[in-house]
């Protein structure tokens, strides 16, 4: 896979979780015949964006990651929230450090967008 | 040339975009000598930067295009907000897709800075 | 040292700066073995991060600072506020240009954490 990006969101600001998504579709098409890897870490005050249950966004979640996109969650933020795998989509992972991973990613090569 | 950079501004506050405006020529002044590339993706709620009527900004952006810097719009956001060519800046460029284009100049070695 | 990363901060906004304080201290712990290279770079208005008198992150700059995290004022930022060294932190530096410096850092391989 030619490109790669990983996207960083920490707001609890639905209109730019709703700019993000729209973003992820939109770029999705753009790579369409090259392909691209894309990962979203979610942490800070974004987490809600991952919840099962009551997610407005739930349809387009579960859309783009049948796409490929794959869904982080920063363990911090997990651990601080106290949440349970339970709570969060099945199709979520989780990632020891979310700016540790968006470090190490960048340093692999992967390019960096910063959703706010 | 050696420095190159992509900015990124989606707000349609006119302190951020100030701010960034004011960043953009202590760059040209920090890498006078050395020479650098810049490149400003406008998307999102920032697109009134580029209009070519009552634009604040006027006389900074036709001075930051000079000086060399590319003033890029989204076509993603170009089809949404329903704009023509002629309600733009006349040295506006189109890229098809901000994020794409972001992602690209990344993998190509071009710093990214998002100035929110 | 493997990892290296640079911060940008430009808010006064102290819950994001708390925010950036709490993800530095969890990426040296996540890093710990492996080490890493930080450096927060303050300007716009954030600033008042880096003052030597009243400044409710003290002990955790302090803290940062021993754990090998440079805290570095843009001297643009500087001017335009008319700092004295004397006002600042004993351990912050001065960079020329805040952005100048964010863009060769990442040019030299450094990742970029936007801490808004």
């Amino acid at each position: 896979m030619k490109y790669k990006v990983v996207f960083q969101i920490t707001t609890a600001d639905q209109e730019v979780q709703q700019a993000m998504i729209r973003q992820l579709f939109n770029l999705l098409v753009h790579f369409e015949a090259t392909g691209v890897k894309v990962e979203v870490v979610v942490h800070g005050q974004a987490w809600p964006l991952l919840l099962a249950h009551n997610n407005s966004f739930l349809t387009d979640l579960q859309d783009l990651e049948k796409k490929g996109v794959k869904w982080l969650l920063c363990g911090n933020t997990q651990r601080q929230q106290d949440l349970t795998v339970a709570q969060l989509l099945p199709f979520v992972g989780i990632v020891a450090a979310g700016i540790g991973h968006l470090v190490e990613r960048q340093q692999e090569g992967w390019a960096y967008i910063r959703s706010c």
